[in-house]
């Protein structure tokens, strides 16, 4: 996707290391940061300068990389180090543990650290590639479901609302969401997001605002209070969300307050879908309610970041001694989804859905 | 209520005016503010220093008084003017029509501009006098209601949450919403409350946190996204909002986010009441739907106002180019609603329940 009009993705390989975007800053300040040392990685991923799922596990493929074009005598052992200093960033994301592991394999199986960083390079591309291609083809899967609710003769936008940023930045390119707002926009259907500010880290309305003001794509930030009211007034056609999880029964685990969304759609009778690519399922889990919820750093509410005569600055919105409750995620039943849009096509929330989901996938 | 340990009203009068908490700060600066011209009370509910519609109702009613404090030739024309202009500050207020229509029928019966002070003063601190009544009455109305729900053999305290603030701040003192919650911690029943943040405006994280935490009553700020996932938990025994308009058929307009807490509720099996004083009732609307929604100023979603390095500032959250839609009420349908808590009994949220409150109220 774009920014200020060039295309481009959210990691990309320049000389000796990787280029990405210091996310931290956005929407205010769009910072580039050059990875090199494995240092570098490990404070990106840490520090959330990057974030997404897929992102993270991109980056970390770098990460060994960058191991590896250290010269030291035991490159081996130096690279099982820094996969477990890239592994302890941020201990549950599925996706860092996937890309270490197999960069790790090659490492074990390669005759020489030549040889390994080769592989390495290429195993990282590969997944930045492969990672693309994924979030293309939910978009092609998600996109007959926006032209159908297009009205040719009326020519009104189709009114898409999403919550938190399931967008490109989260991943390498296309997002997942959001990939079939954008081929929708690229495939000339007109469409208007709303764009739930999501607190409490406004991912909405610093990242996916962010992208769709670049896209060029129309859009409104709202509050997440909002999108029940839009709902019982007619202007939501459509919601998409991603999700962090999706368990055996079809339950979805996604950023907290989806789920107050999925209940508005279903009292609304609108379409209610969840993006996802397969590598996000969890048939291990049968239901939401066994998925732990992660409790985050109460100071996420107590503080917000934003600009203040050109500089971000952050400030305290609440009282010193009332105590906060920080939770990460919520879960959105399985009886409240219209569909998963994956990689392999659009699937129900259901048992059988997911079973379906599945033996595409082995297919 | 208490503020710094001190029992207090959120209006009192002072010699040659009104003493008034500039709600503005708060909860990070504690400023009280002295209304004595007219001019002072225009700003002050124009400006929002005080805001909740029996607050300003009251107001209104001193700032008559300060117009006839002034001397003049003609004092009524003055006080017509006055008025009028008093009125222009907040046109959607209900409340400010009718305390200021009392006061110029007294100026309209009056023989002299002693006389219509005199009386002014004493119908403004009957218009304070009656709402702290009625507020009392509503909690008490409202106190079995959590007293059925605490278990004297547990003793774990009674988990309430409630949207935006619809305490003693909005109020003359002790609030609707959270009158039953006073009452009932000064019954010594338990009661820890889930606060919504309440975006765009922060009322909750400001407001009823700060009157909460004044009060010493256990609470935790939450962002309006986290009710759902705390009721599908087992964490809500209750939720009380307060109402800024219900209608003929038991509809209640309130807060924007409300009408999402109370799907969650009804999801969940979490009895939601509605706290109101009768004056808020408005049957000449048959449904919620035939509200009018007001659409306040979209800079409230872009800035937000926290405590930087001790001094108060407002940061900007959104992107440049991005606009966004600032509604600010939503409307439950009075199925989601469990019941009505007024002065004058709890009622069922339907045509019977608001035509037995109705004959209640005129009896």
């Amino acid at each position: 996707m774009r920014i200020q009009g060039i295309p481009q993705r959210s990691i990309r390989e320049v000389v000796g290391g990787v280029e990405v975007i210091d996310q931290r800053w956005l929407p205010h300040e769009y910072r580039v940061a050059t990875l090199k040392s494995v240092n570098d990685f490990v404070a990106a991923i840490k520090e959330m300068w990057i974030r997404g799922a897929p992102l993270i596990g991109a980056t970390a493929a770098y990460g060994i990389v960058a191991s590896l074009r250290a010269k030291r005598d035991n490159w081996h052992e130096a690279a099982k180090y820094d996969a477990a200093q890239l592994l302890a960033t941020r201990p549950t994301a599925v996706n860092l543990k996937w890309a270490l592991d197999q960069q790790l394999e090659i490492c074990r199986n390669a005759g020489s650290q030549e040889e390994a960083l080769k592989k390495c390079l290429d195993r990282a591309a590969a997944i930045c590639d492969s990672d693309v291609d994924v979030c293309h083809r939910i978009g092609q899967h998600g996109l007959p479901l926006i032209e159908s609710l297009y009205d040719e003769v009326l020519k009104e936008p189709v009114n898409i609302l999403t919550h938190c940023n399931a967008g490109w930045l989260a991943t390498v390119d296309w997002g997942t969401a959001t990939s079939p707002i954008y081929q929708a926009h690229k495939a000339g259907i007109p469409v208007h997001v709303w764009v739930d500010e999501t607190r409490p880290r406004n991912q909405g309305a610093s990242l996916t605002a962010f992208e769709l003001a670049e896209e060029g794509i129309p859009h409104t930030v709202i509050t997440d209070n909002a999108g029940g009211l839009l709902m019982q007034q007619g202007k939501v056609d459509l919601v998409i969300t991603g999700t962090d999880r999706t368990v055996a029964n079809g339950d979805v685990v996604n950023k907290i307050g989806t789920y107050l969304k999925a209940l508005a759609a279903k009292d609304n009778g609108v379409p209610f879908f969840v993006a996802l690519p397969y590598s996000t399922l969890d048939i291990s889990i049968s239901t939401g309610a066994d998925v732990e919820i992660e409790e985050r750093n109460q100071n996420e509410i107590h503080f917000i970041q934003g600009l203040h005569e050109g500089e971000v600055k952050e400030v305290r919105l609440t009282p010193p001694s009332s105590p906060a409750l920080n939770l990460g995620f919520d879960v959105t039943p399985a009886r409240c989804v219209t569909g998963l849009i994956t990689e392999y096509g659009v699937f129900q929330a259901s048992e059988a859905g997911i079973q379906s989901l599945v033996q595409a996938a082995q297919s």
